[in-house]
């Protein structure tokens, strides 16, 4: 582990849960002077300072947010979106203030709205969550190898967004440069269609269970516990996300509809190569990713 | 490894791939006086005898079954279907005879119409896969903790069944005695509409994929490898099963379609808490199971 100097020398973490937490334990790895202050419910903090991620903990926004140089919001879209005006207003002014939220437009567009004054905003979202969150499951190393949406471009004059992805990197993951409409389009497809077709799949199942015999989980193998690793995810983080993305949902889940009932009709036939094969080839494409 | 008396003495195993060859090697460690013959292609019985999962091999069905006491078929769908006839006619009297298909509605009743002399027929499908197959990828563990579907009752009167469930247990796999249809039903809801669900999204990501900026996929998580695991298995081997279980599987396709335009229907809504608390609890069901 090499430290590298990150330049921010206090960072506020808005949310101590797992991505918060997290980005805290990447920090210490990576910036062992920065002194990081957290802001969340006591309860929370109180285990996140028993974690050793934070230096100190507030429950108060404006203390958490004097003086820092880089503010990082951890928190569900929707708290995001009500604390945005009130960090805007009580940032430092040369902090760089960014969030982690799934989704973009709706956060990037409210935060334009708050932003006037010299502090920067940043939308981000790290490609890097589990299905179980909480600060007991945080760890640096979820950043590492991770996509790490950044919602600017590679060459954004800004000396601080440039700093802030070079943390992004030290931490080992990858920055991404998209617009929030290129992002929230791409993450439907790749993050929040899969998670429905969980939840619809486990919600079929679940109707079909028998408690006598066990059946059809009795028969499952583990390709079901893999194909069904995000059912494990609570509601309370894709209300929102399904809220804030629906137009995009919406037409992936058409999409899907369509391929699914294209297969419905082909059962029979010998004429599904060409699906399946388009299938094979995003396989070999994400093992290859990583 | 404790070594059992499995009590068969001569094995002709049809079909030495993963299945095939992996019943092989887990034999060798459980019952290692049993002679075992492969029936393949000349090219995967080299292989076969390369990996020393059999102790001869042969391209000649009356051959491979002449003196066997226990004949299993690790064939596609398709094939064991054409097989069948000639395996019944050639088969040892005292033999037992066992499939491994992933369909069993279509195979028991072929098989019912063929084995009218003493040979008994036994349907059977191990719950163990992997995306990759062939005699490369064949392990004596796929079966340890595996479900294993056997189409009878656990109270079947012959001895064969019962030694061969013994078989099965001491390979580590998990006898589940079921009729045919209520295995083709499981079969559909936790093997067959998953694979169907992962086929149907890797299309679309696939149809979506841009050539330039790598998205959507450029923005995947682990998770959507996790999702996509099935999406590597490869047509030939689905395609019988399609075909031979297309019933069912429109039902489970129409389920959730059903599933997929609730969610599309209520995403604005606060409403999905009992999907997710349905798929939450499928989650936690799937990893207590092992």
């Amino acid at each position: 582990v090499i430290a590298v100097p990150s330049d921010f020398e206090r960072v506020a973490i808005l949310g101590t849960g797992l991505i918060g937490g997290s980005f805290a334990l990447a920090l210490r790895e990576r910036a062992p002077g920065a002194h990081i202050v957290g802001w969340d419910r006591p309860e929370v903090l109180a285990a996140a300072r028993g974690r050793r991620t934070i230096d100190e903990g507030t429950t108060d926004l404006p203390t958490a947010l004097r003086g820092a140089d880089l503010v990082y919001l951890a928190l569900p879209i929707g708290t995001t979106l009500d604390a945005l005006p009130e960090v805007a207003r009580h940032a430092n002014a040369g902090a760089l203030v960014t969030d982690s939220c799934s989704t973009k437009a709706v956060i990037c567009h409210t935060a334009q709205g708050c932003f006037a004054g010299p502090a920067r905003f940043l939308g981000g979202h790290p490609m890097a969550g589990r299905e179980a969150g909480g600060i007991e499951n945080a760890a640096a190393g979820i950043f590492h190898g991770a996509k790490y949406a950044l919602i600017s471009e590679e060459r954004d004059p800004d000396e601080r967004v440039g700093r802030f992805a070079g943390l992004v990197r030290a931490m080992g993951a990858v920055p991404l440069w998209l617009d929030a409409e290129t992002h929230d389009w791409a993450a439907a497809l790749v993050s929040h269609l899969p998670q429905l077709l969980s939840v619809a799949l486990g919600s079929v199942l679940r109707s079909q269970q028998e408690a006598e015999s066990g059946l059809p989980l009795a028969l499952a193998g583990p390709g079901l516990r893999d194909a069904l690793r995000l059912a494990g995810s609570p509601y309370d983080i894709w209300r929102d996300v399904c809220i804030t993305n629906r137009d995009n949902l919406r037409r992936a889940l058409d999409r899907i509809a369509q391929a699914l009932d294209h297969l419905r009709n082909h059962l029979a036939s010998h004429e599904l190569q060409e699906e399946f094969a388009a299938a094979n080839e995003v396989y070999k494409i994400l093992r290859e990713m990583k």
